[in-house]
């Protein structure tokens, strides 16, 4: 059993191996890395889990690649509302923001609002108030503004959809949306440190042409990031709805904790079956207090990877 | 077993009968027997429990003594900011709301999140946005002003609290302050209906003095609120960061589904023994599909009701 581990998800969907060149296939793959590096630095140091998941999503908030942070994609008016959360498995304290604009990295805002509030849960305009107070880092709308972005959203206007998927740059828009091409745009991280305790985060940019401050699973507790060293932590991506009606992430760890199942039993029962019932598509990355990582998903792809003490690290894009 | 049941919350707290006047408790308990009345109606003509939650909740957000709808709290800066969501345990179905002003019937517009989006939580001026494209009713400032409310507001500013508390007019709100008495403003229903199918329900006016757009546990599905026709129908109250973080009303529909444990067993385990080594005052009412009721609650009392087939309407206010 490694002594620290960490994995990470960067969003799902339908990754057609035929639409990707060979250099977005290596920026997807080094971003990955470099998210785990992050991570795994803080880890081998002895630092705690909610570090590193920290660490790593801030990475990937950071990369224009991924819809989060820097990456996230505009919303029907043209502006950039993101969505986190965080949860600490030794005590179950979490912190989570919905709908914000204008803040660099949304990861670190949900942290503060878990380590430096009394709530859980800030949101909107209020989160923004509540920012501005802790000296948390603000950016510019230019910080966030991405040509393909912004013609992504003259293309779902003109369509008049909302467009769930993160269609970054790996496929031209064209194809994404002509091929009926799904990407759920999401990052997220789990992490269990050499002190025996587990963390999970989440982040992401919503949808492209979202109207009506629609809000996911990313910042819900229980839907789309949880953490309790009894049992696992868990970060999901997908189509939030169906991971918000299906409670995902305190599922997994309800089967493991009443039901006695394996953290592998757990996700193969909540990903692979109860949510493709519904019609849920999505994934997400998971582990337990012993290192072990499940990165299980039900869309053609998932970008992903982990790191575990004394083990290379792993990255994939398809299945 | 009766073939349909309801039962409702009206929030919970620190209400101490010496502070309670026989007016403001004849009040309270016809306000609570207004609302079963009017669910009950409408499952005893064979309607739907998703009908029956919704108009009890309705019943109790026009009410001017619970902290929902028109009895809404005043937020820090003297507005009203009202969270609401309704599942139907059939089909996993769920809207929701948050952050949202000037709406008199917030639980109407969550259904309307169900069943006229394809969101499942709409939040602050985006859910209000999508209201007024639906024509949902609005009503103006005035309508939720209350000179007692307002007056919490700048008792709680002078201290620079924020009160969960729906201290309303059962106490003076000296008496509640100074007493320490707490109260968690929250109504809710929970109902069976003869076609077997379970439904849930719950509206809040949030916090007195609330800053920073603090969500609570209400609008979160598997938190404050779940319906699940193969386990329970639950509606929360209470101390909203702790619901949040135990993911409350879905953690009592996995203890019976998959450990086996009947609905009190499920609820005594939440309630009494999980919420409480947290430190997480509140209560809730749920219902599983063959009629059972539980109302439990760790505070020293709760607004709460039920009427089922066949007996005699039941409410109650103190342990």
């Amino acid at each position: 059993m490694p002594k620290h581990a960490i994995a990470i998800h960067g969003g799902c969907g339908t990754m057609l191996k035929k639409l990707m060149t060979p250099e977005k296939e290596l920026a997807y793959n080094k971003a990955l890395e470099d998210a785990l590096i992050a991570g795994d630095e803080i880890l081998k140091k002895g630092g705690t889990s909610l570090d590193a998941v920290e660490k790593a999503v801030l990475s990937l908030e950071n990369n224009h690649l991924f819809n989060a942070g820097k990456g996230s994609v505009f919303t029907n008016t043209g502006t950039h509302e993101m969505d986190a959360a965080i949860m600490n498995g030794q005590n179950l304290m979490a912190g989570a923001v919905a709908g914000v604009s204008n803040i660099k990295n949304p990861i670190s805002l949900a942290r503060a609002v878990m380590e430096k509030s009394e709530h859980v849960m800030l949101a909107a305009a209020g989160a923004i108030e509540f920012a501005k107070k802790i000296n948390v880092e603000f950016e510019k709308d230019e910080y966030f503004f991405d040509q393909l972005r912004y013609d992504q959203l003259l293309k779902a206007k003109e369509s008049d959809v909302m467009v769930m998927d993160h269609s970054g740059d790996t496929l031209s828009n064209d194809d994404t949306f002509e091929n009926g091409g799904k990407k759920f745009g999401t990052v997220g991280a789990v992490a269990l440190d050499m002190h025996g305790n587990i963390a999970a985060a989440t982040s992401t940019g919503g949808m492209t042409n979202k109207k009506y401050g629609r809000l996911g699973d990313s910042p819900v507790i229980g839907s789309g990031t949880y953490a309790n060293n009894n049992t696992c932590a868990i970060s999901c991506t997908g189509h939030g709805e169906f991971f918000l009606r299906s409670v995902v992430a305190y599922d997994i760890s309800c089967l493991m904790e009443y039901k006695g199942l394996s953290l592998k039993e757990a996700c193969d029962i909540v990903v692979m079956d109860k949510l493709v019932k519904l019609g849920g598509e999505g994934g997400l990355v998971a582990i337990d207090k012993n290192g072990n990582i499940e990165l299980p998903f039900n869309t053609e792809g998932m970008y992903r990877g982990m790191k575990a003490e004394g083990a290379e690290i792993f990255v994939r894009i398809y299945k």
